[in-house]
């Protein structure tokens, strides 16, 4: 069985998702296609030559008894309306980030889903996917280093453009170690507080950088969570976890060593999209699988969603308070529960 | 367009080709199979819920007009009689090593493919597909280590079974050093010496474990490649390729990196079935895509069958005389020059 | 010259340092010795062959002419009284940290030896003459990572006994990165705030641990430093500093590499004796050198032990109140500046 | 007691060891020197401010009652007879390598040591003092990687000058590596064959570089060591034991981490000066050491001297000839046993 898949939004990660869909993996085709630029979507359609309608909005493309599935990558603003009525028309759906841009638009999102009564909804959180993290997941889970005491980790950017303000260092940069270290550890956030170190001569004039959060879960352990997204030297994503006896790290991202010019070297590097292109492709892939094999996503769900929302407003709270700042998040229903589970 | 592909030989690399092109990649189909076990043919079709016509025999495969490309994945002595059948016909093939069970039948491999006059043919050598030795090509190739003039490597298992014997060594392991290092440097074999250190406890009474070969290229580089099949501790492939400027190798296969009990430990692999996954997966798709969009496929050619089969008997003659041997390679014919092309 | 040194305390640490300066190291004799327990002073001398005076007490010892310079390795509460004794009689002193138990102590060090006119005292903080350490001051000093802008460290042992109490984690324990990490980062410290994430099984009913201590400088570096003393795997301690154009972090402590069991790993220190050993001999060689050719010692000043007591006060605050506690230094009088040379 | 020393010879290294022994270590005094440069001698005298009779020649030195052990530091030809006239007068020797330029040398130094009927020869091969050689030594005496059976070294120099010769490559390069791989395994060599790869173009016309020493064991260990003396890259020593069950590698000299420009690197060294620089102390200072308190040294001995000589010999046949060529080394006398102990 072929999963029939109308895409809404076809910039830049609609397009890669529609390449790879077509292109790089198995058992989905690309139906349906509408963006708000319907010059866009017919190049699209040209460029990856897709037997696929185009249409005027979301809508009518959710309307098409041929769509199974719907991915939703146009602007983020978008994304709650178009989920909804996917979720309404009882069609799956993988909608990049946010699920929406308010935690009451997730809220919406969960609360819909639930009425529904069976899952629908995956939200693109690509890092579950990486073989590194899970790696890291199973490492815990097999009690490797005991019961997880603290985390460090680091997001961190060689540079980003003038248009990046100090609390997109929570929404766009921040947004996948929440996700990622809640579903590591299996616990739930509790608190925030956020430390801006000396600035670095590389930040403009606007922006905060770096920026150290410090984040504690209802069981205690305290994360503490670098972003530096002008740290010059490549990209690099850090995680260590520190539990009772012993401490697991993400592996570097494996590189040619070389021995030359007085020094031992390995590769970072310099774009995030080389560095979970494949966690892509399985992301993408499991989504195809689970629902075509299973009947729903196994992915991160619209409650995690409603997690990375209601974390980062307190996140981005904080950073302006510079104070302790409450996550307040009711505890899971039991629809979403068992979330921990390794994916992949 | 989809690549319409038959298989002739249901064993296990047979079925994990058919999963794989069935479940995991774009653009191939599997629609015709053959196996010399009528019943295991029948068993994977339902497996894997084919929709493929099962043949009496890799003649009628071939003569299938719906068949566009064969995956020759049978037993060794049967190849060479199958890939001549297929070359015949003008389909493409895919076929796993060996490409024919002696220099001689590869020769005529070659032969019939340059009487075609077309490349048709692509042998199961998946390393040059592996990211670590594609970045080791490219540091060679950027000239990032100058000139090579040295080769250390090492095939590692933990341990074989009692039909394991010597000379396999370097029919089954050995084989893919063989087939990648003259590709890594861009290089011929010229000769071979063998070794045998003192033995380890670990090995069968009638196998010599290790084994160390020096070959030599026409370009004077000389490779020492340690192959260790009771090594006990993992499956490890290295390889570090000495410059006149610096010195490369391959990364370590990524692992969560653990501090636990006194020691700083990543994981190594205990089964060559992970360490190349990918890079089978990455083959397989660059065979369908470069035969569906260029009209040839672009891996590794029957020509390099024909150097792995003349490398390979070569050194079984060096396990015996304890001579160095001469590897005696004619030239590349036109047809089959620019081999050393990054293919991914 | 030889220098003459007194010893004023012959438990574990004197008897260390007797022991490389008779035994290791070059330029030094002891020629006296004291301790509140007169068999021990007795033994001591015997057990090292020492052609040394046995006193009474630290004025004795201070008053003998031969004496030219006094080790302090009494209980910390003793150190105060003879360190202001030895400054009086013009005296150098080695003084193991503390350099008094309390801030005021140290101030009165600090101006007495100032009144001296001229620096006498040496501070027992080896880690300044740590390979490691001195590496890492030297790449930050030759601006290879640009301003430094954050740190992160740990100290970690693998088990405590139950006389170690929580304020101990820092009298005992973070003592050692309050004095070497502002001398890596030539900066003075201006608050530190405490967390104690979820307490790990293997701690005593009365210990908090782990802490996170986060301690910020005039410039606005933020440091995290971990200290976990009963983290089970090992005795670790780890620096990374971030700058702005890159990072660097301590090596590890040298091990053999070993491929064993699926394991590629090294090994981690289970002492603290070893890892700073080497450190110990440099710092005790270098009290002595820089004695005998300069006239005065230059290794860490009896500022730098005010410093320590100063912020060592406030880290215990901090860890009672949970707060952001100020770390009030005033800045260095001009006798101690010049703090942040290389002393290797 | 304090070991009272004559220096033969006041070039570099002989002004290196009277350095240190003044300086650095302990238990030990400069109290005569001699050089053919009698102004040399007496220069260093001054440098060092030795309170040391300044003599004509080797055996004035050897005959002041004053000396108890003699260093020789004079250029190699003049070694055995230095040598020879301290064991007639029966006084201990350490004597920088070689110990005699030819194997009947060292053979006419054994016989006369033994004839003496005490050890009081120590050659000075330091590497045996070096941490992570002791390290690797440890590791394979206690049995963590099984029998040995595979050892892969490498002795590269960044570059060497004009007056470096092919044959050089053995005498001053890889001795070090005679002397220390042997002890590691402790076996005797059997036989070597050498082997010219591709020359490097930064090697000057006369000199043949690189070159790989395959040398066999009694046990049948087989050692693959390569001589690279203008690897351009920076001064690196590699060696690799492998056993039957598991591998074990010298550690990287420390230094280090930094993340810059898209590398993770550490930094290798350019001289070789400081990459055993420890070793030279503990060298020394163990001379010093056994023979003061055991009445003789326990480092490497006269027979090791001999088993290096004759190494050498065979090693520079090989060159020449391309052939294996024996290494005929009679079983070591009874006196020269135990040989493998840990010296440190």
């Amino acid at each position: 069985m072929v999963l029939r898949i109308g895409v809404v939004g076809t910039g830049a990660i609609g397009r890669e998702h529609i390449n790879r869909i077509t292109n790089k993996l198995s058992g989905g085709k690309i139906v349906a296609v509408t963006d708000v630029n319907k010059v866009a979507a017919k190049q699209t359609v040209e460029q990856y030559q897709l037997d696929a309608a185009i249409y005027p909005d979301d809508t009518a493309l959710i309307a098409d008894p041929n769509v199974d599935a719907v991915v939703v990558t146009s602007w983020g603003p978008a994304h709650e309306s178009t989920v909804l009525a996917a979720i309404k028309a009882g069609k799956f759906v993988f909608c990049e980030k946010p699920l929406a841009t308010t935690a009451e638009g997730c809220k919406r999102i969960v609360e819909a889903e639930m009425k529904h009564g069976k899952k629908l909804v995956q939200v693109g959180f690509m890092r579950r996917y990486d073989s590194g993290y899970i790696q890291l997941k199973k490492t815990i889970e097999n009690n490797e280093i005991g019961e997880p005491l603290m985390i460090r980790a680091a997001h961190r950017n060689p540079t980003v453009n003038e248009n990046y303000t100090t609390d997109m260092a929570v929404t766009d940069t921040l947004i996948h170690e929440i996700d990622v270290l809640h579903w590591l550890v299996d616990d739930d956030y509790n608190s925030v507080q956020v430390l801006f170190p000396r600035k670095t001569k590389y930040a403009h004039s606007n922006l905060q950088d770096p920026q150290l959060f410090t984040i504690e879960t209802n069981k205690g352990i305290v994360m503490n969570v670098e972003v530096f997204v002008n740290c010059k030297y490549g990209y690099d994503i850090q995680c260590e976890v520190a539990g009772e006896e012993g401490i697991a790290k993400l592996p570097e991202f494996p590189s040619v060593v070389v021995r030359k010019d007085e020094k031992l070297s390995t590769g970072i590097l310099n774009d995030w999209k080389y560095r979970f292109m494949e966690a892509y492709n399985v992301e993408i892939q499991d989504f195809i699988d689970s629902v075509t094999k299973n009947g729903e996503p196994q992915g991160p769900t619209a409650w995690d969603g409603y997690i990375a929302a209601v974390t980062s407003d307190a996140c981005v709270k904080a950073q302006v308070s510079g104070e302790k700042e409450t996550i307040a998040l009711p505890e899971a229903p039991e629809f979403y529960r068992n979330r921990a589970k390794l994916s992949v």
